[in-house]
């Protein structure tokens, strides 16, 4: 089994730097989020709107295959942000991670949001050092991505189902990918929200207010 | 830089077995097309509404991460329908679909069409015997998907712009797709569909009649 020995080795060392990356956000009281969804779910647009609503200090790092234009975007919101293009490399990787955040002013965060390349299968099996893992969902894609995508599922602690104001021209279950979240991963928060039309936000800024503050707790 | 070479060792076998692939479906007259696309961008719809409408003999191979639920809705059209689960593997490969094609009643199709998993990324790269890749978009991602994943867009002679009857609730610019896949593929055919309003599909079928007589005309 050739194959999967190639895989463990890459995945150990991976996450060697991974536990790095851990600690020196923990030292730093920066609390990172990994976002994993399709392109075109609105991972970006989620950001977008975060930066503009949400106050507090955050920086974002943007994974695409190629092209800076999701790093642009959120940069013009007036947030800091680092572009990794990955030169076809389907996931981000910690040590990708390690030399970006070199670049970032720590001590003046208390957010990092990781936006991973759009894909839902990779980028999930691969440790970046982050808190929780952001599962980004959206309703035109149909309502049976939780069950066909375990591998993220089992691991996101946090799901959104965006792109709510196409509800009505999509035949979507909300209610059943809320059922197969929850299977997947007990405890999962899920928020529904609409970034275009800024809708149920105000959930998801409570969940990072909320996270913050146990966070500081956590290491007073 | 050993992960290159393991990269290549692996894309090597592969590209053998394809090889092989290909061969057997001159042979037996199939025309042997793989769908590549983002989760939910409606690969599946599309063979579905293809399987009713179109007036071919074909079969389906599906793959998906988890769960055979798409092989299931092709052969609900009175298609044969194989799945192939990948077990968190993010791309089919030509061994895979060598195994799969000994099932299949080759004598009896004209083509066949590989739903590969749902993947904007890794699946370009690996050669399953087809001859030809058809990319699927859907308006809802977006219209930079072309610029930010150009490894399948060089290699696909063939793009969907699928979900048009959403074009009146999302910004998307149907001309720049169309010009930034013609630039990545001098030639690409560009089919703007509907698959659940059964809209825009009879270009498709003329070019898979023509494609069928091509292929006739070319082995006599």
């Amino acid at each position: 089994m050739k194959r999967v020995d190639l895989r463990r080795s890459v995945q150990e060392s991976n996450d060697a730097v991974a536990a790095r990356n851990r600690e020196l956000f923990a030292r730093k009281g920066i609390y990172v989020m990994n976002l994993i969804g399709s392109p075109g779910c609105g991972k970006t647009s989620i950001l977008e709107y975060t930066a503009r609503h949400f106050d507090g200090r955050f920086a974002a790092i943007i994974g695409d295959v190629k092209t800076t234009l999701d790093a642009e975007r959120i940069a013009a919101c007036g947030v800091e942000a680092r572009a990794i293009e990955t030169g076809g490399g389907c996931h981000l990787n910690a040590a990708q991670i390690a030399l970006v955040i070199r670049k970032l002013p720590l001590a003046d965060l208390d957010f990092l949001f990781i936006e991973n390349v759009g894909n839902l299968v990779c980028p999930s099996a691969f440790d970046l050092g982050e808190n929780i893992k952001v599962a980004v969902l959206s309703v035109p894609e149909g309502d049976e991505k939780v069950r066909k995508y375990p591998d993220l599922f089992v691991r996101a602690d946090v799901v959104f189902i965006n792109k709510t104001d196409l509800l009505e021209h999509c035949a979507y279950d909300i209610e059943r990918v809320r059922g197969d979240a929850a299977k997947a991963r007990p405890g999962v928060r899920v928020f529904a929200t609409s970034a275009s039309a800024g809708a149920g936000f105000e959930p998801w800024f409570d969940f990072l207010r909320e996270t913050r503050e146990r966070a500081i707790a956590g290491s007073q």
